[in-house]
């Protein structure tokens, strides 16, 4: 798969630098010289190419005259992921049916800043951590474990039987979050915009919890939801 | 202007159905009746319209089979606006050089959700309310009064007259907002993501605030910022 854009191709040469196979740059672009100097260190080729070229390769995307190839995103087997919680006190983020790349990506982009954040995707009816879901990441998956799972649901009992306690964002008549006194370890399920969290997840959850909005007929939507919860997680988790 | 989508649309036509001109429902959608309905009270024309034509007025845009032609959104005189601010309670957010219509649209969504702020943007060198704007923000434009001045530095001098104590949000080295105590009323200044505040708007900041962020070589993008401190404000304030 492809990384577009200067930042993220940086991130990833700082943090996971294995996984680029190549990086190709604008022909007279700027930051040439310092992204090969960089790449050589790591033995990763670096080709200057024709704007042409790289518009051809990106089509849409505004690259900022950057692209790297790079190995398909690494998910953790969820068994593997749950140890690493357990001891390295990550909070887990169930997101049940998030379907637009977008909010993926601007969800790990929140938890990769905040940190020691983990994701749980199903792999069915969700969005996956494709290419446009880096985009909006900007270097957030270097920092953010995620599993897929086939079913979200069992992938929620298997935490609480190791312990975690589980709070869910619904949009209405749960907890203020404001008040909310959460438990750790702590897993966070959230549901898409359109749908909620589905019932048979929502069954699963220790205490529900709602962001206090002014307009009731307003919501955010499931990344700004994220990255409020995130924000509030971290807080009372340093306490 | 035009607005598109269903929320945004009925969101309008709840909150101010006064700038709606006329609505074109997509035939056969099965809202028009509902919207139809709707829109009779406030003796606004709906018509049914090809799926060709409204792919024509919205280009890439989904419309989700919706589109209203409404007026040219209405920014507030700054006087009346910090009039308002002092009166009801508003908090001030300066926006100092947000180019991206994706990142203000996410900030009115924010703001208009969690409610009682007001938007300050400068005339030039910055993004103003346009369509783009309008879609992110899914009716938040209706709960956020937003004024447009030429000297962003001035402004806040008058809010600061008026009373206001101002926060300033700094990538890093600033006061944690984890600890930090805010002072009502409040103003808050959130700078671009590539250059942050200017200096000339910095040294009127009474109070410099960092999120605390795990990892120093990531950075939130500046919608983010602005719904996690919009968090926070709001939780202050309620105390």
């Amino acid at each position: 798969m492809k990384l577009y854009g200067k930042n993220p191709v940086l991130e990833r040469m700082r943090s996971n630098p294995q996984s680029i196979r190549r990086i190709l740059v604008e022909q007279g672009h700027e930051d040439h010289g310092f992204i090969a100097q960089k790449a050589k260190k790591w033995g990763i080729p670096v080709s200057a190419v024709p704007a042409s070229q790289l518009l051809k390769i990106a089509r849409n995307v505004n690259t900022q005259g950057i692209v790297a190839d790079v190995d398909d995103f690494a998910y953790v087997p969820y068994a593997e992921l749950l140890e690493l919680a357990v001891s390295k006190h990550l909070v887990l983020v169930f997101l049940d049916g998030i379907m637009d790349p977008q909010n993926l990506g601007a969800i790990l982009r929140s938890l990769g800043c905040l940190g020691n954040f983990a994701v749980i995707l199903p792999t069915k009816d969700s969005v996956s951590v494709t290419e446009a879901v880096l985009r909006v990441a900007s270097g957030g998956e270097n920092y953010v474990k995620v599993s897929q799972v086939s079913n979200l649901a069992q992938a929620i009992v298997k935490a609480k039987d190791a312990g975690f306690w589980i709070a869910g964002s619904i949009v209405e008549d749960g907890e203020e979050l404001f008040s909310a006194q959460l438990q750790f370890p702590l897993g966070l399920v959230l549901g898409s915009e359109q749908k909620g969290i589905r019932d048979v997840i929502k069954k699963l959850v220790d205490l529900k919890v709602t962001i206090p909005m002014n307009q009731s007929r307003m919501s955010f939507n499931v990344a700004q939801a994220a990255t409020i919860f995130a924000y509030e997680i971290t807080k009372q988790k340093k306490r």
